[in-house]
């Protein structure tokens, strides 16, 4: 029996031991965290799955994963079809397969720390027209049945000081002060990780990619707050930073500390505050408000001296991706390198900056077809060697203590097809049209969209992602609730209007199935725009990432005066940006791919 | 005592005769029509607005009329401030006003057959909140002491033939009835006049602009229907044609009819039928499915027949407002004519093809500051002589038993201004960026919205109102589900996916407060289109609207090549359309305005 195959059937008697004739696995921790610690894997663990957004159901006779569009193929290769059937969502919820496949009378186990209460409440339904229950379990089965389960990250907590953050702990928990008196709200729950770093000042190293720390917190009206942790991450200078105003306690207390707000009125927000959160908090006597978790929109707009730190980690990590660039030009055509090598080498150039502190994601280094999955994810079985004739498509980024990075690139091993030529250019043209886009405040990512996707629209061609997702400063690479995308994007449409200070990534692409990838991604910022005669005050966008954008693949023909006008304008900023960071012959080569386009 | 205070004053004479602390009175009739007849006209003749959306709400010492940013002037102008309180909408609901306003334990009346269940819901909510209650009325208590109110239009049913139609009365049935099979229902209520009109192929004259006639229909799953209409309209063309699938009963009889569906799944829209319906239908033991009304999405999606109906009434209206642009070039510089005399004079040229049923809306014929206000209704009151150095604006449109249209053209009355002129010219981009737009199915009106937009957007105005509305065949004006506008739009938004056969207005705008407006109207209709080398099919726009667009307005080095091949090819196509249906003179005064752009 195949190591997956023994785990479920350990998972099933489990199962039969708690008598549950069924059990849900989500892929999120209790934080609702798109990047989540190797103590809550769970998915991975059981299943194999090493993609970023799927659950999986087991029954006795039956176990289904469920992944969306995005992994298809990821799915097949890395989930045996011998245990596991194959869905898709959002054709089909968890809640419609459940309900289409638990037995009558059938007791389906989930655990309330890894759902939201929306989805209890959808699957509660779906299960009873069928005659089941959804059943709460109080220690999740899997857990027993993982004998060398990782403990949660004891990584210590470190300040993040007010002079990068722009803002003291103090000024930020007085405006959440003053948004729960608007409310008549006496606390509010934070659970989101990067909520909590963003309103104390703190970072952490307990889930990959995001520099957050395993805790809760409860900020109260009067400006205090409570901060669940584990003790043995704090060390005087975080206790010092804090101050009194913070009470820290265990982060076992939180559960209990919820059932201690009788008569009181708390909001916790239904989209990051877990299941178990709002029961716990009724159960004790709380009304419980319902509202969106009041740091999201202030992290979210960014403050002169996080976007200060943006532009300086930008400079640096665009100096580094330009290297690698120069390097790759003439080492891929030249043979012998690989996804693996050329991502390792780009590491190095990034951690040749002194300090790099993480990736903000898992590098893209993808050649050829695998180009054309947008989230392919390099591995050593995937691993292969970049050849000629191939695009290779790089999107990366770093986290350093001023900022979070994003971007993506391609370059031709050897000479490009004309092809390829003009589906980069659409996409490059696609991206200008983004860049320069002027809109009046009350526009939202999802009006944007489709200037993105004009040019290859025209020709009957499209990509199937999102434009463009928020960024964090020195937090998530993907950060809500800003958007660029079509309205029906999974996982949270673009309704949010964008406003000053928000930084977005712009990233059209165009891929090719079983041929080639491509992808131009910069960050853009957010910013108000005095316009001379305007007859309301207007909203356009910074360009933030500065690194050539390969000349071989654009035809300069294709290109209005306009576009050629902003694309030149934008090199000519690379060349400033990034020159003063660079010896003779770096500086020789990239005036030379910055020069104007003819 | 003027009228209106009188009248006011009666209808609280009358509400303290029922026992009631407060009355609802809404624009709307009981088929939650847009335009409507006479009789239902009661917030007009309370109050004296003439505006096509607001509410008014009458308590005894206090009364409010509520309406939108468009008609925040015109309320003021029409409705006496010493008997009414001015309110915005949305700002202010009618609900959270009366919440605010109604006394505790205040019995507030409403007719339950004006008012969705949706708002019932809320209001109830809303007043309860206060100690207050919302009470279904029997009879209207504004009908009580309006002495005398018109009775409904006794207009006759007329057929609409199936070559016209371009598919029978039964096969739209029999679609329902496929419809209703598939929900497991029994029947659906239609009450959106245009509905009936179109699942039984007649047409009406009971409403102004659209040729409709008052009735109700409920559609078995077997294709046949009940049709609860006054008998005097039907005569026995209209009763032959109809045939016996259709069971004729007195508009009366659907009330009581409705209590009859005991142990029924009845399907009701719940945005097109009032409360009264859902009340009755549940009062009488049926199950009720709150879905959308059938017709709605096979109406807006028009046949091979319909499209080339549209088309040759689109010709024949172009000619006629071609005529009266040629006679306006002339005659509005001359001096003399007035906002009302160019309205009538452009009616004389609609009329002289000979087929014109209706004006499809009221004529906006505006000039100068009028021109700014986009929904201006010229009236005896308003009108004034047309002046040299302003832009004339006239939106206009006709009833055809072959199609219905709207088209917009703006004149210079002498020489216009650069500003005029560049305006003109970024209306005019933002035009040709909608009609040459291509998408993907799925793409919805508010992913196009802003390609109008970005011209105006770039020098920091906008237009407060949306790019596009659906248009109906020889039936609405206005018709959804298609839309093309922001997200935010009030009134529903513009997410339905754009289909092929949907036909739409294309209307962006800009006004000047106080000066001049601007607006470029064409219909156009969405087809598939196939491209050579794409990936899937795409849909793009057929301009279905010919008529000269004013040269001396455009700023010909301000369009693109591309947007310039546009123009010219426009109208060399409004040459080939309307040369055979004019004289000599007109032709050459034709070709003139029609030469390429220089």
């Amino acid at each position: 029996m195949s190591t997956y195959s023994a785990r479920l059937a350990a998972l099933r008697e489990q199962l039969a031991r708690d008598r549950l004739d069924g059990f849900v696995v989500p892929l999120t921790d209790e934080h609702m965290s798109e990047y989540v610690g190797g103590y809550a894997q769970r998915l991975a663990w059981l299943t194999g799955f090493q993609g970023s957004a799927g659950s999986a159901v087991v029954l006795p006779e039956a176990a289904a994963i469920f992944t969306d569009g995005r992994y298809t193929l990821q799915v097949r290769e890395q989930v045996s079809a011998d245990d596991w059937e194959y869905v898709a969502v959002p054709q089909t919820s968890i809640s419609g397969w459940l309900g289409a496949h638990a037995a009558k009378g059938a007791r389906i186990g989930y655990d309330p720390w890894l759902h939201t209460r929306e989805w209890v409440e959808e699957a509660t339904k779906a299960l009873a027209e069928r005659g089941a229950s959804l059943v709460a379990v109080d220690t999740n089965p899997v857990d027993a049945v993982w004998p060398d389960r990782p403990a949660p990250s004891d990584a210590r907590v470190v300040v993040q000081d007010d002079e990068r953050a722009g803002a003291s702990s103090a000024s930020k928990r007085a405006l959440i002060a003053d948004w729960l008196s608007e409310r008549k709200a006496d606390a509010v729950v934070l659970t989101a990780l990067d909520s909590i770093a963003w309103a104390l000042n703190v970072r952490g190293r307990d889930v990959a990619h995001t520099p957050v720390a395993l805790a809760y917190a409860i900020v109260d009206a009067d400006g205090t707050a409570d901060l669940f942790v584990a003790p043995e991450k704090i060390d005087d200078s975080v206790r010092q930073h804090l101050g009194n105003a913070i009470r820290l306690r265990d982060r076992s207390e939180f559960a209990p500390a919820l059932k201690t707000y009788a008569g009181k009125r708390v909001a916790a927000d239904p989209e990051r505050a877990v299941a178990a959160i709002f029961d716990s908090l009724e159960a004790g006597g709380a009304t419980v408000l319902a509202l969106r978790d009041p740091a999201v929109l202030a992290k979210a707009t960014k403050n002169p001296a996080e976007i200060a730190g943006h532009k300086a980690a930008s400079a640096r990590d665009g100096a580094a991706l330009a290297r690698f660039l120069r390097w790759a030009e003439t080492a891929l055509p030249a043979g012998g390198e690989t996804e693996l090598s050329a991502a390792a080498k780009l590491q190095e150039y990034r951690e040749a900056t002194g300090v790099l502190l993480d990736s903000s994601f898992d590098t893209i280094s993808a050649t050829g077809a695998h180009g054309a999955s947008p989230h392919y994810k390099v591995t050593d079985e995937s691993n292969v060697a970049i050849e000629p004739g191939q695009l290779y498509l790089v999107d990366s980024g770093g986290q350093y203590a001023d900022g979070t990075t994003d971007v993506t690139r391609v370059l031709p091993v050897g000479t490009p097809t004309q092809e390829m030529r003009d589906r980069f250019t659409r996409v490059l043209r696609g991206h200008i049209a983004l860049a320069t886009a002027i809109f009046p405040p009350g526009t939202n990512g999802g009006q944007l969209d489709a200037f993105a996707r004009r040019p290859l629209w025209e020709v009957g061609l499209d990509y199937g992602h999102g434009t463009g997702h928020g960024v964090g400063a020195y937090l998530a690479v993907h950060e809500g609730p800003q958007r660029i995308a079509q309205p029906s994007y999974p996982g949270g449409g673009p309704s949010e209007p964008l406003r000053a200070g928000m930084i977005l990534s712009n990233e059209p692409g165009y891929y090719k199935a079983g041929e080639y990838g491509i992808r131009i991604e910069n960050l853009i910022l957010v910013e108000e725009r005095r316009i001379e005669g305007a007859e309301s005050p207007m909203l356009g966008f910074e360009t933030l990432t500065f690194c050539p954008i390969e000349r071989s693949l654009i035809v300069a023909e294709m290109l209005s005066p306009s576009e050629r006008a902003w694309l030149d304008a934008y090199h000519a900023q690379v060349v400033a940006v990034l020159s003063p960071q660079m010896d003779d012959g770096e500086r020789t080569w990239l005036a030379a791919k910055c020069a104007p386009i003819v």
